[in-house]
């Protein structure tokens, strides 16, 4: 997500306080208290400027969705595209501290959309379906949780179909031309820009191992 | 691979005897023998008219190669471009017979070329991809035996990877777009065709779980 670093980010972001949660590792284990209800908590991994996330969430009240986004600047502007939606929230965090922000099967679903694919080699332990991350991913999501990854990112995801195979998820799904396959796709602002420039969008739905 | 039947295929066909062994299951757990050697023993399931194997079979001298082709027509055109190769035979079978013409871990290497896709879901059975294929595959299979796949088909590919994966094959190598990432690719003729026209190949290879 490239995006010009806003000034004064620190304080203009202060204003959408309760959307995005400042102190998110004290909410680890808590994260149904703090959205008020036991509906499943979907959490988005690289929200971007929030688009998937919040059209998600208005279509459909009875999920709770967490989105997480490392810049600043852009939560800033997902936030600002929000209006008044009780299921979801916001974090302000690097992925490598999921655990200390959800503990164990606290997940019922993560996406993954158009995460960087780092495509020099001595950078793949960044890439988010490394080993690394996926023992992360396996922690916090429940017994018989989902990940669905979207990329247009050819060696991205060639890469994560071994990683997850390596690792013994359970392929439910996979499509190497998702637009072809399916109608009524909600999309990230990228996939927006990529799917009329005519690119292929890639997609899987993978289990966690029983 | 669509062909016009040979007319007296029956009879025309012996004029190849040797090169194509007729009596295919006497030669179980005996092809070492058939090819007075120990080397490795790789197979190619639908090898249609035989491109693809013969040039492996001049290529690597210290390979047997075995094709297997249900279609006498097409087994007798691929057995008249062969000029004295001793590392090459064929078989007139189905795929569906093969643990009665090889013993176990008789075979070091599959070769899955082009295969059919059967497009329909009451047809899954007899893609060469599906559940029973791939048990027979890891029967006479050595440990740690590799499968290559290549094919044009979207779903054949998809299917196969959500296959493999549930078999818990272990992936060596996937490509989304083969052509793109290798040179020197020993074609089939299918492949020929299908480059020429722009289409893009999937390949991958999977090892046989430990």
């Amino acid at each position: 997500m490239r995006l010009r670093r806003i000034k004064n980010i620190d304080e203009k972001i202060k204003k959408y306080e309760g959307l995005i949660v400042f102190d998110f590792k004290d909410k680890k284990g808590k994260w149904h208290e703090e959205f008020k209800n036991n509906h499943p908590i979907y959490l988005e991994i690289g929200m971007g400027k929030g688009n998937f996330i919040i059209a998600n969430a208005i279509k459909n009240p009875n999920i709770n969705y967490i989105g997480c986004e490392l810049s600043d600047s852009v939560i800033y502007k997902a936030a600002s595209k929000v209006d008044n939606l009780d299921n979801l929230l916001m974090i302000n965090c690097d992925a490598l501290v999921l655990e200390e922000v959800f503990s164990q099967k606290e997940i019922d679903k993560i996406f993954l959309n158009f995460s960087d694919p780092w495509p020099k080699t001595r950078h793949a332990k960044r890439r988010l379906t490394s080993e690394n991350f996926l023992k992360i991913y396996e922690n916090i999501l429940r017994d018989d949780g989902v990940i669905e990854m979207k990329t247009d990112n050819r060696h991205l995801f060639e890469y994560s179909i071994m990683k997850f195979n390596e690792a013994k998820w359970q392929f439910e799904e996979i499509s190497l031309d998702l637009h072809s396959d399916k109608d009524d796709i909600i999309m990230t602002e990228y996939e927006e820009k990529f799917v009329k420039q005519g690119q292929i969008i890639y997609y899987m739905k993978v289990r966690k191992k029983g």
